[in-house]
């Protein structure tokens, strides 16, 4: 069986190197030169943190992925249509500007995100700059070590937002964060929460100002020079960074006839299937279930990705039995400024939009037994369904513990346990350096006891 | 109603407080001139490390502890009688060496556990210690600041000792710890996982002897001055630790007719009510049901003592419905020599003592993405079903990450999550300074997938 597979970052090779062990003939396409980039780790390599530099986000070369994973790789071959009802595809060799036809059985699309753009004047300019690969971090990072950049706009105060802020800080340039909600942390981490991440960055002398970007001025020379925002002000700048989200790349899965869901992503079933019966997809460019409430969400990371893309790959090289997705918790983490903040399940505003009846607590404590050095403050929330007391999600802040705490909260969620159960059922780990006798996450569920609604006894 | 209850170090107060706030009038009894004794905390106080010495680990003074909690508290006073049948206490008061009856409706046994004795000659001399109490603590901060102590011997290799031998470095004092299996961590950490202690513990000069203390010697003073080991070896030094371990108090329980269990520890239903239908019983002298197999287990620490305090209340007090422990999943962790080593479920000597047919596998990953700066080694074990692939247990040591890692293994263990979950389902926060793309979790997960009999696909 031939099997081609569309998009080479992260979720590409996972998908190819599976259905290559499971024993088809895989070919892998990716239009730029590189394939299985950690993405993730752009901001540190553009702080200097990464041995290596932008090389060092190259996991395996094609070459050394070809002779490990046994599938075939193209880079700089763009899918240019995917026919898959006369099982082929029309490919275009970036290096020698020709068109040619493949023939497969099957077709996985692994075409992941781009990243979206502000739509503003200048946009295009030199020193302006998203970042969702290696071509891009190389951009950016020769940017940084040739031009005099004093100071730099990174536009969306999300985690990507926030982590380049500080690579900024890390090689000692001065950033401001542009967030028309004029805050950081997106909408995973609630208001309430996000003071002691404001409060580290201003301690970095980094701002985070409530405008948005209406155009991006240049100089003579073309270069970005300022941008300037809806309050009339004129920020000067020598690189720009946007980073306000990114959006499922789909063209080619439309053109194939390949239905999208609600959320503009491929829809696809628990096997990972389009509606094409030989077209697959996986990672960034698909919606998956959430397993709280069974929304179709577009969540694209990689662990989601990764998973996906196993699935995918072994249903069309059609292992047996057949692997099914069971939905994802959503879980993510950062740390920046020397604060973590971390997010598990539904937040407030999704749990009702989902239809439950919910409500949040708030309580700070102490990551460690708190007279016991190294202890910090450590704020919880959790989001609770009322009458059943069931925990539909949590949100951690803090200077250590909150990150890695947020794992625990993924198996007590996709299992409906309630506030109770963890308040007064639930082992955790105690000792004075690690943590406190009653863990705080024993602490927010009791206090979510007596205060939710139909949460206590 | 009127409550009695026995022991006021920790888990008494907390059920003394739960048993007023019920409603009941609650006298609380405790032999020593303290109640609410963070006992946990003491190497920390003996280091050096908690402002306010000592005295930081009285949590409430007894007079706060009524005005705050409206049980009334008679420390310095020795129960030395319990009659259930009659409905009274014979009491001793220790200030004025006099001896009272008292009246209760019912009694809560809190009477926790002692340390171990190594039943050698010398081991009453002065320099010698044991550490359960806040008089403990002080009595070996003062023989440090006044004595001339350049070299401590730690009998016991277990978290205390391990902390304990850690205190002396840090106080700038030598260290050795004598175990007669020649190791640290004891039992819930297997020998293939310890090496990484090991290694912190001697790059500070603490080492580690397989030998037993055969007896004391002492100075003319009468003061410790070396111990002698079943090896022949005399060790100089000015102080012993004693850390081999601790025992539950059951002498009045059983001089009550109260039942004690396999593990000599108060046997009581998930009611925490002993045999005696007017005696409760919680904290560190009762056995628990472990949560994996049901099996009796003597798990002294303090978060166990809180939750069995309030079931024993609750229930002695009459509260409605009535409260249920359901089971205990053995979780602790502990940090050293800048090593974390934690564990929850079983270790593979109890899965098979426990009937499984039960494997260990064992992964070294990263705590972080391996090329961002502070990653370190990450240990994981997993102790897994054969067949079902169920996780039974796991063991985590490393610089970082360690501790906190093993609160999401107690949800897993207690729902009966397969390694294959863990590896294919299960979401776990990602970010490159926080944990690798695949967290080591997931990765021990697929190696016990591919290696466990019957846990694969």
């Amino acid at each position: 069986m031939r099997i081609a597979v569309i998009g080479g970052t992260a979720a590409g090779p996972a998908a190819a190197a599976e259905a290559a062990r499971q024993g088809a003939e895989v070919v892998l396409y990716e239009q730029n030169a590189h394939i299985s980039v950690g993405a993730c780790e752009i901001p540190y390599v553009v702080a200097g943190q990464i041995e290596g530099g932008v090389e060092a986000l190259e996991v395996l070369t094609p070459e050394e992925f070809e002779k490990s994973r046994g599938a075939t790789v193209r880079v700089q071959h763009r899918v240019v249509a995917l026919e898959p009802s006369k099982g082929r595809l029309v490919v275009e060799s970036l290096i020698h500007r020709s068109r040619h036809d493949e023939a497969f059985d099957r077709f996985i699309l692994a075409t992941g995100a781009r990243a979206r753009r502000l739509g503003v004047d200048g946009e295009a300019a030199p020193g302006v700059f998203s970042l969702r690969g290696l071509e891009d971090a190389a951009a950016l990072k020769t940017w940084l070590d040739t031009e005099p950049v004093r100071h730099v706009v990174v536009v969306g105060g999300g985690f990507v937002g926030l982590e380049m802020a500080e690579a900024m800080r890390d090689r000692a340039i001065r950033a401001t964060i542009l967030d028309t909600r004029g805050r950081v942390l997106g909408l995973d981490i609630a208001d309430p929460m996000i003071a002691p991440m404001h409060e580290a960055m201003r301690a970095r002398g980094v701002h985070v100002r409530a405008e948005q970007v209406t155009a991006i001025e240049t100089e003579a020379t073309g270069r970005v020079r300022a941008v300037r925002t809806n309050q009339g002000e004129l920020i000067g700048c020598q690189a720009v960074i946007v980073a306000i989200g990114i959006e499922p790349r789909t063209a080619l899965a439309e053109s194939a006839g390949v239905h999208l869901g609600e959320t503009g992503a491929i829809a696809v079933d628990d096997a990972m299937r389009t509606n094409v019966r030989t077209v697959w997809a996986c990672g960034d460019v698909i919606e998956v279930p959430r397993v709280v409430d069974g929304n179709a969400v577009h969540w694209p990371l990689a662990p989601i990705g990764r998973r996906t893309a196993r699935v995918a790959a072994r249903n069309a090289a059609g292992a047996r039995p057949a692997d099914r997705f069971t939905g994802v918790t959503p879980s993510v983490a950062v740390r920046a400024f020397g604060i973590e903040a971390a997010h598990a399940g539904l937040s407030l505003d999704e749990a009702r939009a989902s239809g439950f009846d919910a409500e949040a607590i708030m309580v700070q404590h102490w990551s460690r037994v708190k007279m016991v050095p190294g202890s910090k403050p450590l704020h919880v929330r959790y989001v609770v369904e009322q009458g059943s007391g069931r925990l539909l999600g949590g949100e951690l802040v803090g200077a250590e513990g909150a990150a890695l705490r947020a794992n625990v909260l993924v198996p007590w969620i996709r299992a409906g346990t309630t506030v109770r159960e963890i308040a007064e059922e639930m082992d955790l780990v105690y000792n004075p350096p690690i943590a406190p006798a009653t863990d705080p996450l024993r602490i927010a569920a009791a206090k979510a006891m007596r205060s939710v609604k139909g949460a206590g006894r």
